[in-house]
C-alpha cells in the first residue's frame, strides 16, 4: 500500500498550464493548458479544460501573487487559445475518476475560487476574468469568482453551464450558488441559463447579469487594460513587503510525513493518523518579514498535510491532533502578527484563516488531544482544538496540561460561517466566548477547568485517560465514513450560512449525491458516455 | 401502470396510531402505534416506531387542532407504552423502501415537524413532548420540534440518535440541525451524543441541553399537567372560530385527479402533468368562517395534489401550472382574508403559506403558464408563478392575459428562507419588489409588460408561444431527474438560509447522498442488515 503522493507544491518556473506575468500593478495569468500533461494518464486536456494539476498551479499562482508580488493590485485571468477561454473541468477525467476523488477535486477547486474572492475582499487584489472565447462550465465558474467578467462579443462566444443538460451533473464548483447569490441573476433566468447547453452570449449575457462587460475583438486589449487599471485603482489595502515562499519539501515515507513544524504519522492498519503541530522555537523576530516565520511556515505545512490526507490517504478516517511547544511563544507570535502593521503580517493571518477553514472542511474526524506537559493549544493553535470534533484533555496533578488564549482567538480567524470558533462553540451562550477569552487572558486554563468552562469535551485523569481516548478513536474508526461526513458537515457549521457555507453545504452535498446516481456515473449515465455515440439512458424517477 | 394512491386524507375517528383528546385548553396526542397496520405490508411497527401512515395522522392532528380546536393552547405529545416513548422511523420500512420513497418520506416528516414549530410561533399553540421512556432517533427528532421536552428520570430512559453508529445514516428529519442550531447544544457534545448509540439520560441530558426537564415517574403526571398549563398560559395569539375540515375526496382516475378547485391531468407517456388551480366563483362571503371558503379549500386541495405528485407519480418530472378564473375575485378573497381580524382568517393565510412552501420544496420542475384569457395569476395565485422555475406568458392583442398583485404578495406568504417570493425573484434589485407591487396596485399587468418588469420569464405572441412552450417542456422532461432536483434546490432558495432551509438544503442533501451509499443501503450496508446477525461491512474511503 505504497503512497503515490499528489504534488501540491509547485512554482511558476515549473507551471505547465499557466503563464504568470507581472507588469507594474497588474498580473496576468494566462491559462494555456498543456493537453499532453494531465494529472494522471488516460485523458487529454483539450480546449483549456482543467484537472487537479491545472488547479494546483492556479492556487499556487494566487498565493504567490499575494505574498511575492505585493505591488500587484489587479489580476487578469485570461487565455490565449483561439476562440476558447476555458471549457471547464475535463469530462473524461471526471468520468474516469472515483467518487472520492471527484468530491475532493471539487472541494479543492472550490477553495481555490474562494481564495480569489478572499484576496479581493481582504488583500487589495482585484480580479478580472477576460473571456475571449467560449467560457463553459468550470471556466465560467472561475469567471464568477472574479470581481469582473468580460466576454468577447464575436457573435459566437458564450458563457454556459452545460453540466445539467449534457452531463446530468451540476455546475458544482460554486456555479449555481454564485449565479443567484453573488451575481444575483434572477432565478427563473438562471433556470433557463443552466438548462441551455449552448449558453448565452453578447448583449443578453450582459442584460441578464451573467457578465459585466461585452467587448468586441477590436477593442478587447484596450478594454482589458482599462478595466485592469480601474480595478487596481479601486484597491485600498496594501500588501508587502514581498516574501518569497520556499518549498516545504517534507520527508515522506509510508508511515510518516514530516515537515519542520508538522508531522503526520499514519497507521494504515487502524485507519488512523496522528497529526502533530509544533509551536515556534523562539520568540518572534523584530522584523517578522521572513518566509520562515513560524506563523507562516507552520500553517503552510499544515495546509499541505491536510491536502495529502484528503487526496492520498482516503482510508484514514480519524486523526488525533496534538500540539507541542511553548504556549507563551505561540502567544508571542500571535501578538506580534496582530500588532504588526505590515501587509505581510496581515497576509500571514489571512493564510492562517484559510488553512483553518481547510481544516474545518476536511471530511475526516478530528479529535484534538492534550495529554503531554508540552502540549501547546494556545492562541492560533487552540483554534485546532476548537475546530476539532472533540477535544480530550488529560488532568495532571501539576496542571502542566492546559490551554491558553491569545488575540488570535478573538475574531479574526473566522470559520466559513463568519463566526469565530469560540463563538461557534458557545453558539448557545452569547457572551460566553468573551468570558472565556477574558479568563484566558489571566493565564493558562488547566484541563479540569477547561472542561468546566466548555473548552474541553472530555477531561480525565491518568487512570482513565488513555483507555477512554483509545476506545473513542477505535469506535470512531469503526463507523461508516459516509455517515460521519454527513454528520460532521451538519454539526460543525452551526449558525449563519454564507455564500461559502452554501457552496460547501448545500451545493456540494447535492453534487455529491448526483455523482453517485446512475443517471450521471452509471454505465449508461451521461457523464460516463460523454463523447461517445451512445445516448445516455436515464432512470426517470424524481427524488 | 395503475395508480395505487397514497391516502393523505384521514380523520381522528379513523386514526390507527394516535389518540387525540381535547380537554379545556390542552390537547393530548398519544402515540399508540398499531404495529399490525403499517403503511404497506412487510414490516411490523413495533415499539412505537413510525412510517408514513403514522406521520400522515400526526400531520392531520396538528392541522385539525389548529382549525377545529381553537381553544387549545397547549399540545402534549406523549405515549402510553411501558418504558418507550418512540423508537423512531421503522428501520425495516426504511431498509426495504426505494430511494425515492425514503427521500419523500423524510421530506414529509420534516414538513410535519416544521408545522409544529409554525403552530407555536404563529398560532398560539405551544407543544410539550412528554417522553416517558426511550426516545430514539425520529422519536427524539419529534421531541426537538416541540417547544419543551420532558424526559422521565428512571435510570434507564434516554434520548438518543443511534442513526450514525447503528444504521450508517443521519438523524435526517431535522435532528442534527435542530440539535446545534435550535437547541444550540455545544457541537463537540453533539458529536459525542450522535455517536453514542445508547444515548444520554437523566441529569446529563438536561445539563447538555438535550431536554428541558428530567422528571421522576412519581411526579410525572403532575409535572406534565403543570408544564402544559404554563405553556398554555404563555400563548398570546388566539385562533378561531372553529371550523371543521371536510374531506376533499377528489375524483381519481389514471389520467386525472379532480378536486373542486384543483385538477391534475397526467400524461404518463410524456412524463408531464398539467396542474390547474381555479379561482373563486364568487366574492368572499361577509362571514369568512367556512370550511368551503375558496382560500382554504383551494389550497388544501393543492396541498393534497402536491403530495400525490410526490408519492404516487414519481415519473412525472415536469408540471405546467395554469390558473383560471376571475383575477378580481382572487384579489377580493386575498383582501378579505388580510383584513379579517379572526384567528381563523390568519390560520387560512398560514395554511396558504405552508402549502406554497410545500410547492417550493417539491422536487419537480414547475413551469407556470398564462396563455388563456381567463388565466388568473393574481395575488395568492401569482405566488405559484413566482415560485415556479419559469413563467411563460402569451402576448395577446386584447391584453386579456395579464397578472395582478394583491396584498398576498406583500410579504406574508414567505418562502422557507424568510423572503417573499417577489423579494426572492428580485434579490439582485432591492426595491424592485415594492415597485412591482405598486405597479400591480394600478391594475392588470399584461404579458409584454410583465416580461419587461421581470415577472414573466418568457413572453411570446401566438405565432411562437405554443411551439416555444412545447419544446421547453419536452426538453425539461428529457433531462436527468437527479441533476434537475439538485439544480432547482440551488436556484430556488436564494438569499438567507434559515433553520428550515438548512434542514431541506444541507441536512437532507447529505442524507440523500448517504442513502445512496453502499455503507447504508448496499447488500452489506448497516441499514440493510439491521436486526440480522450479519455485521455490516463498510467501504472505508472517506469522501
Amino acid at each position: 500500500m505504497a503512497m503515490d503522493p499528489t504534488p501540491f507544491e509547485t512554482h511558476p518556473s515549473r507551471y505547465r498550464h499557466w503563464k504568470l506575468a507581472v507588469r507594474g500593478d497588474t498580473a496576468t495569468l494566462v491559462m494555456a493548458v498543456d493537453g499532453e500533461h494531465p494529472h494522471r494518464p488516460g485523458y487529454e486536456l483539450k480546449l483549456n479544460s482543467y484537472d487537479l494539476s491545472v488547479d494546483i498551479e492556479l492556487a499556487d499562482a494566487i498565493q504567490r501573487v499575494r505574498f511575492e508580488h505585493p505591488e500587484v493590485k489587479a489580476l487578469v485571468i485570461t487565455a490565449e487559445l483561439d476562440r476558447v477561454f476555458c471549457s471547464g473541468a475535463n469530462i473524461y477525467m471526471l468520468g474516469s475518476s472515483s467518487h472520492t476523488f471527484k468530491v475532493n477535486f471539487c472541494k479543492f477547486t472550490n477553495e481555490t475560487r474562494l481564495y480569489l474572492e478572499d484576496a479581493s475582499a481582504n488583500s487589495g487584489l482585484g480580479s478580472l476574468c477576460a473571456c475571449k472565447g467560449t467560457t463553459a462550465g468550470g471556466g465560467y465558474e472561475l469567471a464568477l469568482a472574479c470581481d469582473e467578467t468580460m466576454l468577447v462579443d464575436d457573435g459566437n462566444s458564450a458563457v454556459s453551464f452545460p453540466e445539467t443538460p449534457l452531463l446530468a451533473v451540476l455546475p458544482g464548483t460554486g456555479g449555481l450558488t454564485r449565479l443567484v447569490d453573488k451575481r444575483k441573476v434572477r432565478r427563473d433566468r438562471a433556470d433557463v441559463f443552466c438548462t441551455t447547453a449552448e449558453g448565452i452570449k453578447g448583449k443578453r449575457a450582459k442584460d441578464w447579469g451573467l457578465v459585466d462587460h461585452v467587448v468586441s475583438r477590436s477593442k478587447w486589449d484596450e478594454v482589458v487594460a482599462e478595466r485592469a487599471k480601474a480595478l487596481a485603482a479601486k484597491q485600498t489595502v496594501a500588501r508587502g513587503p514581498a516574501v518569497q515562499l520556499p518549498e516545504l519539501a517534507p520527508k515522506v515515507t509510508d508511515k510518516l510525513i514530516a515537515y519542520r513544524y508538522v508531522e503526520l504519522a499514519i497507521d494504515r492498519g487502524e485507519r488512523t493518523a496522528a497529526l502533530l503541530v509544533k509551536g515556534p522555537e523562539a520568540a518572534p523576530p523584530a522584523d517578522l518579514t521572513s518566509p520562515e516565520l513560524w506563523g507562516l511556515r507552520a500553517f503552510r505545512e499544515l495546509d499541505d498535510a491536510l491536502l495529502r490526507v484528503r487526496f492520498d490517504l482516503p482510508d484514514i478516517g480519524i486523526l488525533t491532533v496534538r500540539t507541542s511547544g511553548d504556549r507563551k511563544l505561540v502567544i508571542a507570535h500571535d501578538e506580534a502578527l496582530a500588532k504588526a502593521t505590515t501587509g505581510f503580517a496581515r497576509e500571514v493571518r489571512l493564510l492562517q484563516r484559510r488553512v483553518l477553514k481547510r481544516f474545518d472542511n476536511t471530511a475526516r474526524s478530528f479529535y484534538a488531544v492534550a495529554d503531554r506537559p508540552d502540549s501547546c493549544f494556545a492562541g492560533s493553535l487552540l483554534e485546532l482544538a476548537l475546530g476539532a470534533d472533540r477535544f480530550y484533555m488529560l488532568i495532571d496533578k501539576a496542571e502542566a496540561v492546559a490551554v491558553e488564549t491569545s488575540v488570535a482567538n478573538q475574531g479574526f480567524l473566522t470559520m466559513s460561517s463568519g463566526l469565530s470558533r469560540l463563538d461557534a462553540r458557545f453558539y448557545g451562550e452569547p457572551g460566553r466566548a468573551q468570558k472565556v477569552a477574558a479568563r484566558g487572558a489571566e493565564g493558562p486554563i488547566p484541563s479540569e477547568e477547561a472542561e468546566e468552562i466548555g473548552i474541553a469535551t472530555i477531561a480525565a485523569d491518568d487512570i482513565d485517560f488513555e483507555d477512554e481516548l483509545r476506545i473513542a478513536v477505535e469506535e470512531r474508526a469503526s463507523l461508516s465514513p459516509d455517515a460521519l461526513t454527513g454528520m460532521e458537515q451538519s454539526l460543525r457549521f452551526v449558525g449563519p450560512e454564507t455564500l461559502e457555507t452554501k457552496i460547501f453545504g448545500r451545493l456540494s452535498a447535492w453534487q455529491n449525491w448526483i455523482f453517485t446516481r446512475a443517471n450521471s456515473t452509471g454505465e449508461h449515465g451521461a457523464l460516463t458516455l460523454y463523447g461517445q455515440p451512445e445516448r445516455p439512458q436515464f432512470q426517470w424517477k424524481r427524488t
